[in-house]
């Protein structure tokens, strides 16, 4: 049997204000009083699947193995889509089968995916976070195997968007993510722009290259945002290890209009 | 002695950016180190007692018996209302006596209520959830006995609004709560609508109802909002259990112009 | 060796509907899952460290002593600014030399720091709160003593503003910090009133003066802000000790036009 770290973190659009992360909190104690559960975030905008993936995969990682993450983005509510349990790089993940557990697919070597059987919910009188997500969550946190919730599931959705390709000597990526400080956040990996004869982690090649996103153009890769002046556009690898633009001291989705989904090149100058 | 859970949870209109939750989470915790806290929510509109009481009813049961919930929405702060604990169907309510714990007494089948003496605080410079509500609070999950606290409180505000009621063959109920999506949730449960000819439960004569709130008339009780296409008006009961009245991939206070307390009428077609 | 309660209290100005916090929960829980972590606000508004220094001193001190408080807003992120570790009235500090444990400073009996240097982090992928704040805070919760977090830390800023004083019969303070609610919090204490010949304590005086801020003037200080009819000015001490500014059922910071800097004048009639 695997171990368990006995904390459980949750993910949603839910918002604060209302009764319903509180409902899905008190069903996890309800299952094992002993656990922690802790909150990634429930301010995912309404239905953004997208974004939900991108802030689990950078978040959940984190946490000690054998922690059960438990992510309700579901602008569909139990239509088509299964309820999955994920396994992958020793961590759990509870969810809709609807792209929001594909980031962090990508992140393990392998993994596994069960359909969620045992634990059916019926009726409309249901809310899937807590009549459903929440107690299976707490169950394998307690330590249930995930062979026990159901069969083995096959083609989760393990992928939103294109991977970063060269086309006629362009890297087309896209905008993944646009963050509280209005951040572009992209797919664009250092790996991504060998084909462009740049070594990020040499720094070679990375003042040679145009970053563009709308109508903007960006002059050269930078090493941090601090190289600009205050108010100015700069391209750069953050913190989660991928090309972000921003504005030093400002919003980049405002500068730039850009929002999530917008295409990114990377062209040689 | 009735066994504790070692939860706390909080619900309050104070908001999260200040120190002032922080303040009363720390006083639990020099109380027992060992106890969990957990957030219902603490965005509850300013001085709006009749909406935290509807939040803390609806998330207060999902926890194990023998939590303590913590709840200050307290506009006269101190003026003459009591401090009051309140035992529930196995909860614990600590709370002012001005509606706040209304809506949890209408769950359980009889309950015992206890007005706070022992931990009075004075002085101009007090803040009754730091200085009084939590540390009451932690004391009782610590396993302190609510007859430790005070003396009996006779007549606690146990209501604050009307019942439903059938009035010249309409039943009239209100708006008790706007969710963070917008959902007008009203107090009609499907036992209401008995006299009027329907059973939700068996799906009999929903469809021979209309639902009025402000200038909109709603025709039949949808089984869930899903029935719809987007943008239109829908009832039906939600996970709460009562009617509620929302606007697919919309909002409905908006769209209906309604707020909390409006009146909602349902009658025969 | 000093004890720990095994909490962990994080401030930060990073709001939550990004990773970054989850990531810094995470570290934690990496280095011990037995640890507690409790959010005090990561509301600062952005880079505002006078205000992140305000709330921080005042939730602090209500947790049990041997509790580590994380505290990061960091506008310079990494330029010149150590990273210290401050022990305080029992409680521990981790955050940027930058004034933001400033108030924490000036509540203890003396106090110790050591700059952080075993826990370096180089290359520009990095977030301080993740990889280092957090990281540091949950080692020195384990346990670890602060001897061994570096050396000695001389000269920490230990004050973001000026004492309140008396010139010209004049006592002069400043709004220190201004709340969820919109009220102006000083740093004028009653202490600093004697000299205008005022005994808060006593109520003895406290008529006779005059609160300027901005083109407002306030006759007299209050007990409570209840004595004021809804919609007045009104001055009184807080909660926090110190003397604020407050409209009855409305926001001071709005009805003045004062903000966080602002100079606030105390004078006899």
């Amino acid at each position: 049997m695997d171990s368990r770290s006995g904390i459980v973190t949750l993910l949603s659009d839910f918002g604060v204000r209302d009764s319903y992360v509180a409902a899905m909190k008190g069903k996890i104690f309800s299952v094992e009083t002993g656990l922690k559960v802790v909150d990634i975030t429930h301010h995912i905008s309404q239905g953004d699947v997208r974004s939900g993936a991108y802030v689990l995969s950078q978040a959940a990682f984190c946490f000690p193995k054998g922690t059960v993450h438990c992510a309700v983005v579901d602008p569909g509510v139990g239509s088509a889509r299964a309820a999955i349990v994920l396994k992958a790089a020793g961590h759990f993940f509870v969810g809709p089968d609807n792209g929001l557990l594909s980031d962090v697919m990508k992140k393990g070597q392998g993994f596994q995916v069960r359909r969620v059987e045992v634990f059916q919910v019926r009726g409309p009188q249901t809310f899937h976070g807590r009549d459903l997500f929440a107690p299976v969550a707490a169950r394998i946190a307690a330590g249930v195997a995930i062979e026990e919730v159901g069969p083995q599931h096959e083609g989760p959705v393990a992928s939103l968007d294109k991977a970063p390709r060269v086309e006629s000597g362009v890297l087309k990526g896209d905008v993944v993510y646009v963050d509280g400080f209005g951040n572009l956040i992209t797919n664009i990996a250092p790996s991504h722009l060998v084909e462009l004869g740049v070594n990020v982690e040499a720094g070679k090649g990375t003042e040679g290259i145009v970053v563009e996103v709308r109508e903007e153009k960006i002059g050269g890769v930078s090493r941090t945002f601090s190289e600009v002046a205050s108010g100015e556009l700069v391209s750069y690898f953050g913190s989660a290890g991928t090309l972000e633009v921003a504005v030093r001291d400002g919003s980049a989705t405002e500068v730039v209009g850009a929002i999530r989904g917008d295409g990114v090149r990377c062209r040689r100058n």
